[in-house]
Order: C-alpha cells, then sequence, then structure tokens
C-alpha cells in the first residue's frame, strides 16, 4: 500500500492525482500547513518537514514531480508516462522537471512574502518579482497549448498533472487572473477530467474524516 | 551532434559534467550571463532566456537535471542511472529532482538578492531566508552521506552529478563555508573525478576560445 502525506492545496496534490488517474490503491494522511510547525511528529518520519511524503515498501520519497514519475513507470505501463522510444521523450522529461523547478518555485516565493510571513517580514518587491518570473516562464506552457489540448505527445500525460498543479496553486495565491488565453483554456479543460476530480473529492474527504481544516485560499 | 549552451558556472554545467562523464560528443557554446539581457539573440534559440538550452536533433530541453536523465537513458545504458529493477530507483529519482527543485531554487535567491540585483534591490532579510533553507534542505545530503561514498545505489550517479553542481553553485555564492563535516567529504571527493575536471576544463577551454569571460566569484 502506498501511504502519502498531504496538505489541503499543497504539491503533494501532484502525486494525489496521478494516483488517482492510474487508479492505484493508496492511503492518504493529511497534515495541517505548515506541518513542520503545526505538527512536529511528522519530522520523526520526514525530517526536512516538507510536503509531500510518500511511502511504498522500502521507497521513501519527497518530491512531487519526481514520485508521479515514480509511479507512472514503476505500476505502469500508462499512457501518463512518455516512452524512451517516443519522439516527445525529451519534452516529457523537460515537462517533469519545469514543472516545480521553474514553474512552481517563484510561486512559493509570492505565497511566502504575500500571505504567510507576518507583516513585518512581508515584501511586496520580492513577492512582484516572483509574481513577474512565474508569468514570464508560464509563456512556456501559453505557447505549447496554442494549438494543442496537452502539453506534449498529443496526449494527456503526467506532464499536464504536473504542470497542471502549479495552475491550480496559481489560482489560489491570486496569479490566475494574468493567465494568457491559451492557458485559461488548458487548465479548464484539465479540471473537468474525471481524475482531477476525483483527486480532489478525496483531499476534501480525507480533510473532513482526519479533522484538518482546509487552507484558507487567496 | 549534441548542443549545449552554457554560462560559466550556471546550472548548465550539470549536462556539461554528464557528458563528459558519458564520454558523448557535445558542442558547447559559451554565452554571458545573463543572457537574457547581455546575449539578446541567445532569446531566437530559447525563447525563455533561460539556461541551460540543449538540441539533440527534434529534442530541445531547457531543464539541468532533466537533461542529465535523457542523456543517460537515451544513450545509455550506463551505470550513471538508476533503473527501475534497483531497490534504489525511487531514492535516485528523488535526488534527481530534488537537486533543481528544492536545493537550488533557494540558492538563486541568495545570488540575486546578495549580487545580481542592483544595490538598491538587494535584501539581506530574503538572501537570508533563503541561505537558511538552501542548508536546511543540504541536511538530506548530509544525512546521505554519513556512511556513504555516494547518495544511492552505492555507486556514483547522476545524482551526485546533479546535486554537486549545487554544491559548485553553493562555494561560488559563499554558502560553503557552512556546509557540515560529511557534506564537505562528499565534495572534495566528487571534485577529484576525472569527469568532473574534464568539464571544468571544457568550461574554460570553451570561454577562452569563445571569448566569454568567466564570472566572478563571490
Amino acid at each position: 500500500m502506498i501511504t502519502l502525506y498531504h496538505c489541503d492545496g499543497a504539491r503533494s496534490f501532484r502525486p494525489l492525482w496521478m494516483l488517482e488517474e492510474m487508479g492505484l490503491p493508496y492511503e492518504l494522511k493529511m497534515l495541517p500547513f505548515p506541518p513542520r510547525v503545526l505538527a512536529k511528529e511528522y519530522l520523526a518520519i520526514n525530517p526536512l518537514g516538507t510536503i509531500p511524503f510518500m511511502i511504498d515498501g522500502e521507497t521513501k520519497m519527497t518530491e512531487s514531480s519526481g514520485i508521479c514519475y515514480y509511479l507512472g513507470t514503476k505500476y505502469g505501463p500508462t499512457p501518463l508516462v512518455v516512452g524512451l522510444e517516443e519522439a516527445a521523450y525529451g519534452a516529457f522529461l523537460n515537462w517533469m522537471y519545469f514543472s516545480d523547478a521553474t514553474l512552481t518555485f517563484p510561486q512559493t516565493l509570492v505565497l511566502r512574502y504575500s500571505q504567510l510571513e507576518p507583516e513585518e517580514r512581508r515584501n511586496p518587491q520580492v513577492a512582484g518579482d516572483y509574481a513577474k518570473w512565474f508569468l514570464g516562464r508560464l509563456r512556456a506552457v501559453e505557447a505549447a497549448t496554442a494549438n494543442a489540448e496537452n502539453l506534449c505527445a498529443s496526449r494527456f500525460t503526467a506532464a499536464d498533472i504536473v504542470n497542471g498543479y502549479a495552475l491550480r496553486l496559481a489560482g489560489n495565491i491570486g496569479l490566475s487572473r494574468d493567465f494568457g488565453p491559451n492557458v485559461r483554456v488548458y487548465w479548464a479543460r484539465l479540471q473537468e477530467r474525471e481524475g482531477y476530480q476525483r483527486a480532489l473529492a478525496a483531499e476534501r474527504k480525507a480533510g473532513i474524516e482526519q479533522n484538518v481544516a482546509p487552507r484558507i485560499r487567496a
């Protein structure tokens, strides 16, 4: 049984969505955010205190996009993974790494310095610098979806899951109002997927059952 | 022929090191940093203006750690990649994603707000926040190298290349003085590798031949 530690709306939504798309059995453990402050016992499980944390037998992982790749390759074959023999292999890998290292990291700066820090440590300059940075990098998604329903390989893949999550986060931190027209249509289409809806429902249900309040949305 | 666009000391050093470890033929194109300001013609090649950019036939990639994984799987088999059937597969993937998304992103904040920005936009608070963040995440490397010469799989792999680069960058931005004892020994060992030395030499040689000055080190 795969165990996934998750906070409402956090990057751990990527593997949650992947698990739902693949129909794999899993146990979802909800934590308040940030767990390193509000659930200190979690540090005994994941010393970094970061979310997600996934346990699959002896395998333990903390990187949200890496977990999606692991699940797709370990428990595939699945069309969600673009294989070595496909022309889009490099593009697919690039989107997998891009999703967190390039697209989500600037979002975490916006969140931190506009919302999470106490008033006196907030910093509109830095939040603004990285809102701009995020929107600059998002042009790659705008270009890729100009004439395609998905990011690569002419089908829905894990690349859409991991970058789709960044669009969900953008909505939660006030950045979605600046989406380009293609990203708007693309994100609306992703949200209609049954797998996405199931992941959202699983997140809500686990939050209620485990008595972890959802985070307040921006 | 693989073409790699690189700036002295930038993340593109990861695929450069990987290419040297694999002994693959490649062409190295040096750019001044930041290319989106100092080499505007580069935007026609990579519209994001980011480094690295790798071209391999029809494949184009921008993510430094993703390119290493691509090269290792596309032009393998190589012991540098941990395969699906190995016990350390998940750990290996996690280190691959961790290297840039978790370890290098805080470093870019330190670099930006302590060195790259004009004086009036520098921000010691933010640079300090992310120096601390980097050192917090680096505890994972300190723990992994406590009783092992390499990060995973009991051998040198691409995981050591991509995280090793973050240690090189730390030296360049003044963060290496706070390395823990295991990280110190690990990083000294990595620098002794012939593949690392060849990559450094290739970087210097291309910089001289293409008349691109090396960056000033912190």
